[in-house]
C-alpha cells in the first residue's frame, strides 16, 4: 500500500488530503514508477485553489512534475526497463510535432490525476529517461518548467547568438529560460523586485538586471538598453504584458507562459499590429522536446536553479504555501 | 505642375486639400512615377482623422497604394526603366527578410508623404513591376491589402492544403486572404453581418459563411464546423478577438491585421496560453513578399475584389466617406 | 488460417511464395487488421530482388502499403476500434516530429515483415483512419507514395502559390506530387518519355510537359520555361540528377525520393554549392504527416492516379513484373 | 592615383599584376572605401588559377574580402558616412531574404571586380559597419568565411544547444563554424591531418578531434561518438562527402560550402534518401545575415582565428601561395 495526495471535496490548500493509494500492476503499455522527488509549478497552486479550472472533477491527485525509478513494466513495453530513472512527460499523448487536443488532455495533474504520490502506473510512451549527472531534485524540476522554457526559446522560438532575451522574475520557467538562453549564446535581461534575487541572477550570468519596482517603465528601459529585445518570457500576464510590448523590437516575440498577475486584461493590439509582434502561447511541450532538451542538458551539465527550502512529500501544503508567498527563487522541490 | 492631396492644418476629412504639387526631377536612385490609379485602406481613413497617430506631422500627402508608369529615372537607377508599370512598395526600405525599425519608418502615407497625388519621385529600390493581366484599378489594390494577406498566410504563416482559414468580413485584406487561401488549397470561412456580402463570398468559393449578427458566438460555431480553425485573419481587434480565440484550434494562429472594432481591450491570455495560440501582428510586408505574391498572381490570374463604386482622384473625400460608412465590398479604388 | 506472401530462401520474384499465415490475437497495444487492398512501390521490387538490402533477413513478408478493417483490438488500445478502416503507417514508431533511427527501423516490408498478407496484428499507434470518400484501392495507394510526396512538398519543403514544381515521370510518388502541388496552387512540369503519359498528365492539369527522350537537356528547357524551377521531385537518382541541378533555381530544392536510374553517380557539387541548392532526402514520413495529408485529401476529394491493371493478392508476382516493365501509370494496386 | 591587383592576359598566379588604379568619385548611391586590410578565401585562389570559372572575363581585380574606411559618399547615400569602418558585403545586391540570380551576380571578385586594391567606389547598400572590438585584420576576415559559417549554421541551418557539429579542417570557414557553433551551445568535432592543428582546435574548445589520415573511416568514428552528427560543415567536396554521409544522423544536414578535394564525384544518393539527409549548398550570405552575425560577434567578442603569417597587399601572390600549400591555420590576411 502506498500514499497519494488528493484534492477532496472542494478546492483550497486545506482540502489536500494524504491518503492511501494502490499503485497496482502496470497494464499493457504501462510502467509503474516509484517517485523519488517532485517539484512544484504555479499551475499546481492554481489547480489546488480551484482557480485553474473551477469545473475540475474531484478528487484529484495533484502535481505534474516528478522523477522516479521504473519498478515494473506491463505487457508490450519496450521503451523503458525496470531500474530506469525517468520523468513522466507533462502530456503523455503529445509525442512530438504540433500540439493537439488529445495531447493537451493527457496532461498530468489536471484534467487527470498527477504524480503527487509515492508510485503509480503511467503510459510507458510518456516516460523520459533523464541525464545521469542530475540529482533527483534537479531531475524533478524539469518536466514543466524546463520544457516550457525550451519550447519557448528553441521550438516555438528561434533564440540564438546575438539575440537578447528578457525573462520576468526568477521563478521556475524564468530561471530555466535564463540559463538555456545563455547556453544558446543569447544575452539575458532579468527583472525582479528583489535586489537579492537580481544579485543571484547576475551571478548566473545575466547581462542586465532591472528592478521593476524602482523602474515601473522597465519595458522602455529594456528597449533602450538593446534597441528592442528579441524575445520576452512573459510570466505575469495581463499585469505585465504592456511593458513587454514596449520592450520588444519590431518583429520580436513574447512567449506567453504564465499569467501570475492577471488572466485577462487590456492589451494594446495596436502595438502588436504595428510592430508585427508575435505573442506565442506556450503550453509546456512534447516528449520530443523534452528529449532534445535533455541532450542539451547532458552536453552542458547545466544545473537547474533550485529553491533552498527542502520538503518531504508529506509537506506538500507547506511547500505550496511557500510558492504562494513568492519567497522562493528557482524551483521548489520535495523529496530527493 | 501637378496636384496632390494634403492633410493641412489639422485632422479630419474636411482638412483634405487638393493643391499644386511639383513632382520634380528624380535624384540619384529615384524614379518619377505618374500615377494612374489608387486604392484606399482603412489605415488611410485613420490617418486623415488623426486616429492613427495624433502626433503625425502635417501637412501630409495621404495614401499608400497606387500604380503608375515610370516617366523618368535618376542617376544610378537600374531596377526600373521609363515606361514600366509599377506599384510603390508600402515600405521602400524593407527589401526582404525580417522587419526592421528603418523599414517601418519608410512606409508611405505616414509618417512620410504618400501617393495621393498625380506624380512623385520615389526610391527605385521600392518600386515593384506588376503582372500585366491586371487592370490599373486591380494593380492599385495590391500594395497594402494583398501583401498583408500574403504575409499573414504564407510568410508569417504557413497555410496550405487541408487547413481552414477564417476571414472576418469582406474588406480589402479579408477578400485577398479569402482568395489567396483558396489558391493555396485551404478552405475558407467568411463572417459578415450582410447577407448580400456573404452571398458574394460564397460565389467566390467560401466553404462556409457565418452571419455574426445572427450568431454572436460565431467563434464557437467555427470551431464546431472544423474542430478548430487553423488560421484567423483578425481585422476587428479588441471587439472580435474573443471570438477568434474561441474559433482557433490548439496551436493555431490569429493574424492581427486590423483593429476596426477597437485598439485595446480585454484579452483572455489564459486561452492564448493554454491552447498555445500564436497571435501574430502583421504589418504589410517587404518588397520581396510583394514580388513573390506577384508570381502567384501572374500564375493564377486571380482577380482582386474591387468595390463597385468608382471615383476619380479629385473625389478622395467621397471615397473615404464610403469607406467610413462600411458600404463597400472589396477594395475602394480611384482612377484607372 | 490465413495466407501471406513471403520471400523465402533467396531473392528474386521466383522466390515469392504464398503460404499459410496465422494472424493471431492482438497483444497489448495491437490491433488485427484484415486487409482489403494493397499497392506496390518500387521499393517493394527492390526488396524482392535483393537490391534494396542484400543483408535483409529471410523469410520476409513483403509490401508496406495496404488498407484494411480492424477486426480485433488488444488490451490498452484506444486509438482505433473494431470496424475502423485504416492504413498502417509506413513506420509505426515515427509518430511525428524529426525522423529518428527507431522510426526508420519500424518501417514495414523491410527490415521487418510487411503487409503482403490477408491479416496481421500491428501496433495500434501506427494505424491511420482514412477518408471515407476513397475506394479501398485508392486508400491502399497512400501510405508510401502519397505521404512521400506530401512530406517532400509541404513538410521538408514549402511549396505554395506562385511556385513551379517539376516531377519526373508519372509513377506513384510523381503522380501524387503532381496533384498535391497543384492543390497548393503551384504549377507543375511533368517529364516522361511516353507521349501517352504526358497527354494524361496534361489532362490532370500539368502546366508544361517535356519528353525527356526528345529533349535530353530537359533541365535547361525547364529552367528557360520558368527562370528556374522551385522544387524538383527527383525519382531517377544518379541518372537524372544532373538535369535536375540544371532545372532548379538558385536557392531551390531537389527532393531525392527515388533512385530508379542509379544509386550512386557523379554529382556536380559545384552547382549545389554555387547555386545554394538544397538536396533533401525524403524517406516517406511520420504518422502525423499522414494525418495532415488526409485532412487535405478529405477537403479536396483528390482522386489518386491508379494504374488501369487490376490484380488480386494471389497475383503479386505478376503485379511486380508490370512494375518492372515500367508499363504502368500511377499506382499499381491489388484487391479492392 | 592608387593601385590595384589585376589578373591580366590569362590565369595563374604569375599573371597577377599590381598596377595603377583610379578609385574615382562615388556616383549616386556609392561610397568610396579606402581599404586597410584584406583576407583570402580558397575561392580567390581558384579564380586566379582559372579553375573557378574558365570563362571569367579578364582583366579582373581579385579578392572579395576587405575592410576599410569610407572616405567619400556620392549623392543619395544615407546608409554610411565618411569615417565609418565598413566591410563590403560579398554580394551587394543580396540585401536579405532568399538568394536570387541578381544577388549571385553581384558578388565581388568574380564575375565583377573585387577589392584587391587600395580604394574603390562601391554601392553603399552593400556596405556593413563592423563591430569596434575587432582589429582591421580580424574584420577583413569576415565577409566570406564568417558569413558562410553563420548562414550554414543558423540561417539555412538551425544549430543550437544539444547538437553536435563536425567541421572539416581548420581553414577559414571551418574555424568560424567551430567558434560560432560553440557560441550557440553546440559541441564540435574537428578533423585534420595535422596533430598541431588538432591541438589548437582542442584549445579553442573542440569537444573531439579526429586525425583523418590515421582514421580514414572518420565518418563512422564520428557517428559512433555521437549516435550521428547533426550538422557537417563539408569543405572537401567529392573527396570527403562519402565520410560526411556516414557521420551524419538520420534527418541531419551536410552544409556544402567547399569543394577542396573535388568538384564532382560519386555520391551515394541511396544514403541521402534512406537517411533523409539534407545536403545544403551554402553560398556566403546576404547583407542581413552579415548584420545579424555582427550582433552576435559584438555581444560575444569572439576573436576570429587568423593565420600567423602577415603580408602586405603587395605580397598577394605570396599569400596565395601559402594558401595553395595548405600551411595556414585560420584566415590568411593582408595589411591591418
Amino acid at each position: 500500500m502506498s500514499e497519494a495526495w488528493r484534492i477532496e471535496g472542494g478546492f483550497g490548500l486545506e482540502r489536500l488530503v494524504l491518503g492511501p493509494h494502490e499503485a497496482g500492476e502496470p497494464g499493457p503499455g504501462e510502467a509503474r514508477v516509484r517517485m523519488t522527488a517532485w517539484s512544484l509549478n504555479y499551475r499546481d497552486l492554481l489547480i489546488v485553489t480551484g482557480a485553474y479550472n473551477p469545473k475540475q472533477k474531484l478528487p484529484l491527485v495533484p502535481l505534474s512534475d516528478a522523477v522516479g525509478v521504473v519498478e515494473a513494466v506491463g505487457p508490450g513495453v519496450h521503451r523503458v526497463a525496470v531500474g530506469d530513472r525517468v520523468c513522466p512527460a507533462f502530456a503523455s499523448a503529445w509525442i512530438d510535432g504540433p500540439v493537439s487536443v488529445d495531447g493537451l488532455r493527457s496532461s498530468l495533474g489536471s484534467p487527470g490525476d498527477g504524480v503527487g504520490l509515492r508510485a503509480r502506473c503511467l503510459p510507458a510512451e510518456g516516460l523520459v529517461p533523464v541525464p545521469g549527472y542530475l540529482t533527483d531534485r534537479e531531475a524533478a524540476s524539469l518536466p514543466c518548467a524546463a520544457v516550457t522554457a525550451w519550447n519557448a526559446l528553441f521550438e516555438s522560438g528561434d533564440v540564438g547568438p546575438g539575440q537578447t532575451v528578457l525573462v520576468q522574475g526568477t521563478g521556475g520557467v524564468s530561471s530555466f529560460a535564463h540559463q538555456l538562453a545563455q547556453l544558446a549564446g543569447a544575452r539575458v535581461i532579468v527583472t525582479s523586485s528583489s535586489a537579492a534575487k537580481l544579485e543571484r541572477a547576475k551571478a548566473r550570468g545575466a547581462w542586465q538586471t532591472i528592478d521593476y519596482r524602482a523602474d515601473p517603465d522597465w519595458g522602455t528601459t529594456a528597449r533602450k538598453l538593446t534597441g528592442g529585445v528579441d524575445h520576452v518570457i512573459e510570466v505575469g500576464g495581463a499585469g505585465t504584458v504592456e511593458q513587454s510590448l514596449k520592450a520588444v523590437r519590431p518583429g520580436g516575440t513574447i512567449s506567453v507562459i504564465g499569467i501570475l498577475d492577471g488572466a485577462a486584461g487590456e492589451l494594446a493590439l495596436t502595438r502588436v499590429l504595428m510592430n508585427a509582434i508575435r505573442m506565442q502561447g506556450v503550453f509546456v511541450g512534447s516528449r520530443g522536446m523534452f528529449e532534445r532538451m535533455n541532450a542539451a542538458l547532458a552536453a552542458s551539465e547545466l544545473r537547474p536553479v533550485l529553491d533552498d527550502a527542502r520538503f518531504e512529500l508529506e509537506a506538500l501544503p507547506a511547500a505550496l504555501e511557500r510558492m504562494q508567498a513568492g519567497a522562493h527563487q528557482g524551483k521548489i522541490t520535495l523529496g530527493g
